[in-house]
C-alpha cells in the first residue's frame, strides 16, 4: 500500500488534509455538481427524479465530473444526498420542490435494519468518478452526521424550531439514542461502501447542529460523530475525514479538539480571526465564503476572497464556501473564483 | 423624577437591569403572550386578524396582561409585533398561517417616510397595560432590529439563506444603508412612542443576526445597533436598552462590548460556562432555556433550569427562554416553571 499512499499524497488536497500548507490553497465548493450548472439540469430532467440520479451510477458519475471538466477543482464531491441512509433503513424519502420530505419517525421501533444493499449504485458510481477524473483531482465521499440525518427523520423534513426531534431527544433520551446508534450504524456502513469503492476523503454534514444546547450537542453531536470517526478511522486509517458542523458557533473549538476530525469545514458565519487564532493552529480548515458572494461576484466576491485568503492561506487551508453554491450562482462567477485561486500562489 | 426612578429601582426586572443580582432572579417569556394560551386563542379569534390585535389597545392590552395574571411573571412584554415598523413605513403586511407576508421590497427608493400616527395604538395599549399591572410588574417595550427587519422586508417573509437581502447589501451596500437608517429612524419613533407611554426597559430582537459573516455583522448588526442604542440613551437616559442578537454565537462578545445595550439576551446554543465567564462580568444576561424543554416539562425541565441558575445565578441575570414559547407548550409547564422560580432563592 506504500505506492497507494505516496500517489494519494501528491493530490493537494490530500496534502492539506495531512496539515500541509500549500502554495496555492486546494479548493472545490459545497454543492458544486448541481443546478447552477446548464449540464447539470439537463441531467436530471433526464434522470426524471432526483433518487434516480443519485442511484444511476453513470447519471450520478456524470453530475459529479460536470464542475470538475469547467472549473478544475482540486477534489471532485461525489453527487449524492444525505437522505440515501434514512431511505437504506427503510424510510420513504422524496423531494419536492420546496426540499425532502420523509414520512416522519416517532419511535426507534419503526427503524428496519439498513439495507446497504440498495446503495450499491453508489459504489459503482464512485468507481466511474475515479476512471473519469484527472489524476491530481481527489474524490470526496460524504454522509450526513447523525444529529442531522436524526432531525430529517423525524422531522419528516427541514423544520424550523426542531421541535419534533428536540422533544424526543429530551424526553425519551434511550429511544433517541437507539435511533442515533441505528444511523450511526448505517452510515458507517455507507461511508465503508464509498471508501472501498474509492474515495479518498470523506465529509460529515452537520447542516443543524448549531440548533442544541452545549449540553445536547456534547450528546447528540460531539459523542456520535466521535464514536463514528474512531470506527473509520479503525477501519480506514489513511481516510482523512472533514466534520463539517454548520452553525456550531461557540462550540466549534470543542468540536475541532474532540470529536478526532481531519479537518473542520467552517461556516460563513464563523470569523476569519477566531479561525486562524484558535482551530487552525490546532486542525485544518475549509470554508467560508458567503455562498451569496459567489453569487453577486464581482468586486465584493474579489475582495472577500482576499481577506480570507490572507486570514487562512498562511496556514494548512482548503478553499470552499461557509455553505452550498446557490442555484441561481452564475456559472461565470465560479470561473472568475478558479482565476483568482490559479493566481494565489503565496 | 427623582421619585420615579425610585419607584422603577424596586421593581426585580430594573434591578437586574441595571446589574444588581437578586435573591431570585427576575423572570419573564418571549412570547409569553401567546397561542399556547386558550385565553389568548380566543382573544386572537375575537380580533379575526392579527394586526387588529395588535392595533387595538383594549385586546393587545388584554393579551399583554393574560400571562402575568396566571403566572406572575416580573415583567410584561408589551403585545406587538416588529413588523408594525414595515407597515408604519408603507410596506403591506400580512400574517399567513406560516408565517409573515410582505411585499418583497428591492430598492430603498421605494420606501415612503414613516408614518408614526399609524402605530399611535401601540402607545394607548401601553398605557392600559401600566394601569392593569401590579406594582412590581414592570412593561418591556420591543422592536425588531434594523438587520432583522430589514430581512423580512427585502425577503419578504422568513427565508432560508437570506439571498435576496445579502445580495443586496453585498451588491450595493449604499443603498441597504439607506433601508437600514430608515428601519432606523421608524423604529427609533416607534420605541420613543412606547417609552413615553409608559415602557420601563425596552428589547431589540435580532432574530436573524446569526446569518452574517463577521465583517457583515459589524456593519449590520453592530454598526446600526449602537446608533440606534446610542440615540435611545441620548433621549431616554433611564430607560435600559436589551439587545437579542439570535444565533450571534462568536460574535456574543463583540455585540455584548460594542453596542451599549444595558443586558444581552442570549439563545439556547450559548454554552453556560461561556456565558458565565466571558459575558456576565461585562453586563447582564437573560435567557436561555430551550423552549423545547419547556415544552416536555418534568425532570428534562427541571435539571436543565437548575444547571441554568447554578450557572448564571451568582451574577446579574434575568430568566427566559432562548427563544419564544411555542404554541403547544402545556400552559402548566409555565405554571410548574413559576414554582420554581419562586424557590429559586439562593
Amino acid at each position: 500500500m506504500a505506492g497507494k499512499t505516496a500517489t494519494r499524497s501528491d493530490k493537494p488536497l490530500l496534502r492539506a488534509l495531512a496539515g500541509e500548507t500549500l502554495e496555492r490553497p486546494p479548493w472545490w465548493l459545497m454543492r458544486q455538481a448541481g443546478r447552477y450548472l446548464p449540464e447539470y439540469r439537463a441531467l436530471r430532467e433526464k434522470a426524471g427524479d432526483f433518487i434516480t440520479l443519485c442511484l444511476t451510477p453513470e447519471l450520478a458519475a456524470e453530475a459529479t465530473l460536470q464542475p470538475i471538466r469547467r472549473f478544475g477543482m482540486d477534489a471532485a464531491i461525489l453527487f449524492s444526498d444525505i437522505l440515501l441512509v434514512p431511505r437504506a433503513l427503510g424510510r420513504r424519502v422524496s423531494f419536492e420542490n420546496d426540499g425532502p420530505r420523509l414520512e416522519p419517525l416517532s419511535s426507534s421501533g419503526d427503524l428496519r435494519p439498513a439495507d446497504l444493499d440498495m446503495l450499491a449504485p453508489v459504489g459503482a458510481a464512485v468507481r466511474r468518478v475515479r476512471a473519469g477524473l484527472p489524476e491530481a483531482t481527489a474524490l470526496i465521499g460524504f454522509a450526513g452526521a447523525p444529529w442531522t440525518v436524526a432531525t430529517y427523520m423525524v422531522e419528516g423534513g427541514s423544520s424550523r424550531d426542531f421541535h419534533r426531534v428536540k422533544t424526543w431527544a429530551y424526553r425519551e433520551p434511550r429511544g433517541f439514542e437507539e435511533l442515533i446508534e441505528g444511523i450511526c450504524d448505517a452510515t458507517f456502513g455507507f461511508l465503508s461502501l464509498q471508501i472501498e469503492a474509492g474515495v479518498e476523503a470523506v465529509q460529515l454534514f452537520d447542516s443543524w447542529a448549531g440548533v442544541l444546547s452545549a449540553a445536547a450537542f456534547e450528546h447528540w453531536v460531539i459523542e456520535p460523530t466521535s464514536r463514528l470517526v474512531a470506527r473509520l478511522k479503525d477501519r480506514f486509517p489513511q481516510v482523512p475525514v472533514i466534520g463539517f458542523p454548520r452553525g456550531a458557533g461557540l462550540m466549534y473549538e470543542r468540536y475541532a479538539a474532540a470529536t478526532g476530525v481531519d479537518a473542520v469545514g467552517i461556516d460563513t458565519a464563523v470569523p476569519l480571526r477566531f479561525a486562524r487564532e484558535c482551530l487552525q493552529p490546532r486542525i485544518p480548515l475549509q470554508g467560508n465564503l458567503d455562498p451569496v458572494l459567489l453569487r453577486v461576484g464581482g468586486e465584493a466576491m474579489t475582495s472577500a476572497f482576499a481577506e480570507l485568503l490572507e486570514a487562512l492561506g498562511a496556514g494548512p487551508y482548503i478553499f470552499n464556501l461557509g455553505h452550498g453554491v446557490l442555484p441561481d450562482t452564475p456559472p461565470e462567477h465560479v470561473a472568475e473564483l478558479a482565476r483568482l485561486l490559479t493566481g494565489a500562489a503565496r
